[in-house]
């Protein structure tokens, strides 16, 4: 496996969409993904991007991608979130979503970060096992909670 | 009631920090509190910052704030995320939680962003009912994971 991990450039957004849809049937939600390679590319790489995205490539393919951004706990300070960490599902098990994971590790702990977070689907035990085998906590008693688009258009509407 | 809500302003931080602390004490995490007043007035009121806080104020006092920041979905776009939602402990039940959420509703509403986020510990039932009431939807199948600032470096130190 000649792989490499590097940051991504814009001209990697439509591959990496393509992994973003991959992961999104994975995780059962196939038509949850409205973003656009524009939204990308305008959201990633403006004068203040509101991601950053390290990409495995092979072969001039993308066949993985890691999506994080800087987070604030009151607790704790400055963090960094981990939104995605994908690999192409012909590429599994050889290590490539290691050396993403790791770049991303590495990234946090030289920013001086006070911790890194993310979620995990509750059925995904292959990323949960690898996860507290890096070192990782689950926190088991906490709920996500969204407000949506048209749930918060509702409630702005109702609440002048 | 006679409370008002704005903006925070560095000055408030001290206020604010007592706040986060008594949130820290209700969800019985009493000694997770590592921050301090500088810190939330370098992260805070930067040039780029990292969270934006709203605080009710009553007669020059701090009764309540709503500490937010902008997230980025990779299936939706731009979101925002709301840290902490606290009314001090003698002011509850008069409105002023419901108040700031609003605030952050509407912030959020005109910033058009794709969905507003957060957590809330799964025994904090009379917050749940709030936000369910509020139109928001709990996801219970997904679990929080954190890598903390200790397991970080052993994971770096061990994977260079």
């Amino acid at each position: 496996m000649d792989f490499s991990i590097r940051d991504a450039v814009q001209e990697d957004m439509s591959q990496v969409l393509d992994l973003i849809q991959e992961l999104a049937d994975f995780e059962k939600e196939p038509d949850a993904v409205d973003i656009t390679v524009d939204d990308l590319i305008k959201e990633g790489f403006g004068t203040q991007p509101l991601f950053k995205c390290f990409v495995a490539e092979m072969n001039e393919e993308i066949i993985g991608a890691a999506i994080i951004y800087d987070r604030f706990s009151t607790w704790k300070g400055r963090t960094v979130h981990l939104e995605d960490l994908i690999v192409k599902a012909s590429m599994r098990k050889k290590g490539i979503g290691k050396a993403l994971y790791t770049r991303v590790m590495h990234y946090a702990k030289d920013k001086g970060v006070k911790r890194v977070e993310w979620v995990v689907l509750d059925w995904n035990t292959n990323a949960i096992d690898f996860y507290e085998k890096s070192g990782a906590t689950l926190l088991k008693d906490w709920y996500l909670v969204q407000m949506s688009e048209k749930g918060l258009a509702t409630f702005v509407n109702q609440n002048v």
